[in-house]
């Protein structure tokens, strides 16, 4: 018994089950997941599709990043689905699972090309719908993009990255990486240089190379310091600004690197001096309001890493979560 | 859309999903939740059947071993069903996840009475299958005892208790806590002490009193001490020898303070100087064989409390698949 | 030897013992046991009272704070009695320890009309000092109010509640738990909602019935966003303020849970997105300033999740000093 | 107001309250602390006297080994005075604890002869009773025996070891370190080293040369594996036989640093292919029984470093009511 | 300045520097890195050769095994040269430390290749050298041996595998994982199935498809079970036994997932039941004692999962001391 | 083969291997041990030379900071040369490593005497660079300083001290502990009272006594709100202006326990309400790009309590690489 997607997507691992005294509050009970029950043609109606994908060995550094699906799944059950500070009710929003793309142990490439493919399906049958995929390390954002593009190669993808890196690493040192997604993007041809947006750039975390090369190819970026003296807000904003001046769709990006390490303890390459939580929510619920927006990703976050109570898978989940706040809000508004 | 067993059981709070491409060798991939779609008369077939049992609130000491059936089920994926060392698989075998009981959050004797009552069900109704408790703290063996004992009322039952402890612990004091269950059944009149039979006790972790207390009542028991200089196994035997010339039933009960702390970490009470895994293990197959052990537990394992790795539910779990394989020993061996 | 408490209240555990070498300057050696030695009437002098309420069996998720009443005191070792900030030394109030209120394994309905004994007891004895609970899970705050309450009947409460929830559930659900003590005051009577003022709510964490709960019953609250914009120090004043011109006590109810996960991961249901260290301390401080605030808590915090260095249960400690110097500050301020 | 061992002595950091409504049977609510309240006389009788000797800067790698004698305290919650295997109450017997040495922090030397004295002062006025020393790093021992040997210079001494490593280090390079005690012993003329024996070195720890020097000084000793080969009671009781025919006093040493690192991960130099938990239990005990032990000790258990549910410590704590029990099981055997 | 070895082999990532104060006895001091200043002429009298092999990515669950061979050095300093067991000194020999395979970060068959290529490059210029590969996942196993094969391809190996698994699952899966190695060995013609025997398969950690595969091609195997019956020792020597009748050189595999998950935690797939740290040890010292086996490896340790004090990574180095003993054992013996 | 620096200074334990393939972009690749190959005349041009100082058994609390200068130099491996903020690359500038401190284990006087004698040796030799002291705990600063302080007594000093507490304690109670390094310079006439500047004093971490003493000494002091209130660089500026009119050399110490336990789990004495990681940059950064301040440390961070990631250890590298960034903005600004 099998899905629409299959086998281009893999269902997830495991499903919640509904409690049988009736729907609940939590997001557990709220997010439904794409099987061989679900109907393609009413599935397009969801705001919002969800697509794991579980890649870690494309990672510089060792990282269980692959785990994050599943444990993102997990910790659904702590949250609830109504965002108080805005009053609203995520639940009044479809969301779907579609699960993850399915992963080869030994071959990298392939992995990518599985990316590429079900990030084109998704794009292609879910024209509406937010696509959201759930990392995985950071080479992904070039495959997730590179699927965007093909189903639509005449649309130009602007890209708001919220990160501690750069990641505009020469491909032909080691493959696509995680430490390469923007440069992999810009040579071939997908996005443009001058269409990136880099928010986060902070410490001694990036080389004089990368940044001439950034500048060589017109990317823009603040960093931390800047966007704080701005405004985190304010910096987004401006960015989507600028961005939805030249480009059809943007790609916002979440490297979970970019947060200071006390606040996200599982990121392999967390760094001290990075950004705080609400610096982060601030600028992920600016950009899901932007209605240009219409994909996202969270990547590099590693739950084998993380300490006891989980504070880094749980904030990944905030993240995905307000988002959709973004999101909600922009409806209400435009309705 | 609700199963047979429901309200009285509530399904298992998520599921495995089925591979797609087949049926794998896994153990999440063999054992079968209970769901609306059950047929409640094929499922009488089963040989195993599993309850959820997730209450820890009445232990004396703070515990999560209420996390214990979810993190045993999350467990299952690293687990084949075959076991070579009696080349057997068990999913010749068909099991069955009834789910959990239901729980109230602060009336303790409600807990306790629905855990009866879904004992008594599950007696009621799998009449030739083994009926498995996955706790929650030790005060639910005395209400799965008692379940089975509503059940049938002239059947005599024993006890086969691996702990580190007696468990003989006055009522009239905390009332029915994890310090009890013992006790409890025999002040019911439900099992007599010299039905039962403890393997383990050690070290400084019991009074004089409650050894006096099962003098007087004709609690049999081995320290480990003696049970290691006989021999685990044989001491099992003898236990199981003696037992089945008394009683109509066994119940086995694994309380997991059995092992020393270096093998189970994730157990509140853990103390030095207790088993080692490959005792426990011993001891768990040759009660699995026997033909008269009709339902056994797996208590006081605290996953909050487990290492990174989480080398205590592994075990949990290692326990539970060793019980099945003396089942399916005895099985073979009577065919 | 019994102290005048008992059996109302058992001793602490355990106690410090004084330096031989005469007094020293660090809070364990301040802090006096009420013991059978302690003079009562003496004893009506005390500025300050603290009680011990180790009850957390009654908290929805599986919880070890009934811990935090003895970490808390064993704490006291790595703090000065000396505040610098305002140059005052607490010492020159005197603070008892009252000890713990006795509970029951498992009957939690006993346990809180133990704590509701002992509240009213401190309330009738120490007229003139500030009680302090230290829990436990929030489920106590219905009971030490209840105390309260009982001493003058005729006295209105207002509570000042920092927490990430409503803590407004229905307690038909599941009795009064750690997500009702709210509710629980409003229903029993004892307090309008109206004289409730909740700082601190945010994120995912509470559902939309609650809120129209809440609303229905005048409840007041200031989302954590809210009390940012103004200012957690205003925030706190203007409740405080309407407040004080309402009712004739003021209860401070402090929920560890309204923190930001990464300053303290020991806390069972902590969240992203929460206070800050600084935000906390500041709004404690301005209550315990306020001549209404005649009693508080701190709950929820479980010394068994903690890291090894035990941020949390030190911060908790540090909330209960800022409380004091608060209070300190007002008396040099009327004198 | 001062204990009769002020200011040779401190009195512990702090002290278990007892049970107001009784005597209890955990060991915490038996072992009495010497206070002003104690009659130097009636102390006399104690069958044992525990010294804390919290030092460990004078290890040569970094511990925390300072932090036990409090651990060690705390734990003794965990444990009730009722030995099962033996049917033994340790609570017959009167235990004493006598504080802690006062310690300098930057002045080692005045720290060693600190110890001394106390250890004097104890041997002199407990002369019945067992001395037991709480360490504390492995240089302590080296003390603890010069203050016996001062009372009594007559009385031969004889060592039993319990260690990973000969401790014969020289002294020369860098004074009395943890890694020297025994050469410091055999250096300074109080104990020979043919009068000493050590059990369970193993592994790569140890130097050619310092065996040179165990050679050349007549230390006796047995590998872990030999000892193993002939049993660890049968090793131990050769080496107390052999002892007992040529001194006139045991004193027994348990380094926790002979555990294999599986069972004692709070001990800084612990490795692999040590001891079982159950081999030095069984040694201890079988030293407990002799009646030339008259003083003990165990060191290098730094609690800063066990894992959460602090297996070292408890092992700590077991080690000492298992020589405890030897003890009881002699004075039974003797009356 | 590059060392005879470099592109093919990288040196050290870091090298201990010597005391000033001459030689030390720690295993840090006596190792050497091969450098630029290293001769190849003269080294090639090394009795052992290190070869540091950091690849993971190929691991089918996520592993940081890659961080072993850097860990691996670290923890020399807590080893001296010394074994007192067996009165040897192992500075007696010349080892020396080659450096780590060259990695590509996103082509796993190109690492192959590389550790391919070292493993002849090393094997054919020291030819008189046990080659020691510090693992990096089991993958690399196969590529170890086919680089030894390569050198003389009419030479016969033979495999002793220490390990919970059998390691022949199919590569058409998911290419060569660390899942496969035997199984690519057998089906590149490199090692015949009869020539390979594996010690320590407990469990359900195998599936019966494996099973049928191993009968299939003549795989001798002994369940840990069997082994424990007949002794460590006695098996692996009755494996050497037949194994040198059949082959020319024998290749030592030791997965450190045969080990106890409470003897390795830091083993991202160790499971309950397995092998004590004593019987590997025991069995790893026969095998380095027998002259036909020429080259081992230690894998799929990951010390990004191990606990604070490094226990797996100490374990993991002692396993390598320990097959040096055994080397030196059996050259004093031949001499 | 020894360096002009032995035996004063030991070599660093051990280093980092320059990639064959030609200079890297980490600070691990930039950073040149002294060894017997460096030029003594040369290496007088070195903007910065650090120098270890692995002493902590003087701390009060029992503390690994001696660890951290190991520590430090292995997460060079995670930074690259490049400051993006700044844009400017530390590369350009020449930093030696010139080793550690040599340290007796038991003699805390003679490692004293060893710092002031290596910080004199360095100042005299290295007379245009910064010297940059990795503690240790605060006991050293005095050290450093007296060193200074040897090699041209006619030069002012002044302190400005990153810090938690006063660390003005009387060294008669118990010497040259880390908590008495500035009264240490005070009463050994080396800095005047009035020459201190304090940032960072909060909570109940200090006494009343040194208050005292600290203003009878006309000590300066900012508390952290204080601080905070003007603006963390804003005061350091103030204190700097300050100095410089009153002294001629300006020492920086950082001890991290400033830091609030959020952000510095690794620290023994760390606490709530402290500097976040971005106050603490900002900080440092000013006084590095003092041209005054030559001299600086970074104190009591101790690895072995750091967490999994390791932040506290990172953020102590962060320090020191932002510390030399305002050195180089300094000469860069002065060319």
């Amino acid at each position: 018994m099998k899905s629409f997607l299959y086998p281009i997507i893999n269902p997830p691992f495991f499903t919640w089950v509904r409690p049988e005294s009736g729907k609940g509050s939590k997001v557990h009970e709220w997010i439904q997941p794409i099987t061989a029950l679900t109907d393609p043609e009413e599935s397009k109606n969801a705001e919002v599709v969800i697509l794991g994908v579980p890649l870690s060995r494309s990672s510089i550094s060792a990282s269980g990043a692959s785990e994050f699906p599943e444990a993102f799944r997990r910790s659904w059950r702590s949250f609830t689905t109504y965002n108080l500070d805005e009053e609203i009710d995520l639940s009044e929003m479809t969301v779907l699972d579609a699960g993850d793309v399915p992963m080869h142990v030994t071959d990298i490439s392939k992995c990518h090309t599985n990316i590429i493919t079900a990030s084109g399906a998704l794009h292609h049958h879910f024209q509406h719908s937010k696509i959201c995929a759930i990392g995985g390390d950071h080479s992904i954002t070039a495959m997730m993009v590179k699927g965007m593009h093909l189903k639509n190669p005449d649309e130009k993808i602007g890209i708001l990255q919220i990160d501690t890196h750069f990641d505009l690493r020469d491909m032909s040192d080691n493959g696509p990486s995680n430490g390469t997604p923007m440069r992999n993007l810009i040579e071939s041809g997908v996005v443009e240089g001058s269409n990136m947006y880099n928010i986060g750039l902070h410490g001694f975390f990036n080389t004089k190379d990368l940044k001439q090369y950034a500048d060589d190819k017109g990317v823009n970026y603040f960093t931390l310091r800047a966007a704080r003296k701005k405004g985190i807000e304010a910096t987004v904003l401006q960015c989507l600004e600028e961005l939805s001046s030249k480009v059809d769709t943007i790609y916002l990006t979440v490297d979970m690197d970019v947060l200071d390490i006390a606040y996200a303890p599982g990121v392999p390459a967390s760094t001290p001096g990075g950004m705080t939580t609400e610096e982060l929510l601030e600028g992920v619920l600016a950009a899901g309001r932007h209605p240009k927006v219409k994909a996202m990703d969270i990547v590099c976050l590693d739950p084998l890493r993380d300490t006891l109570v989980q504070p880094t898978v749980k904030l990944g989940t905030h993240v995905f979560l307000t988002f959709l706040t973004g999101v909600m809000l922009r409806q209400s508004a435009s309705k």
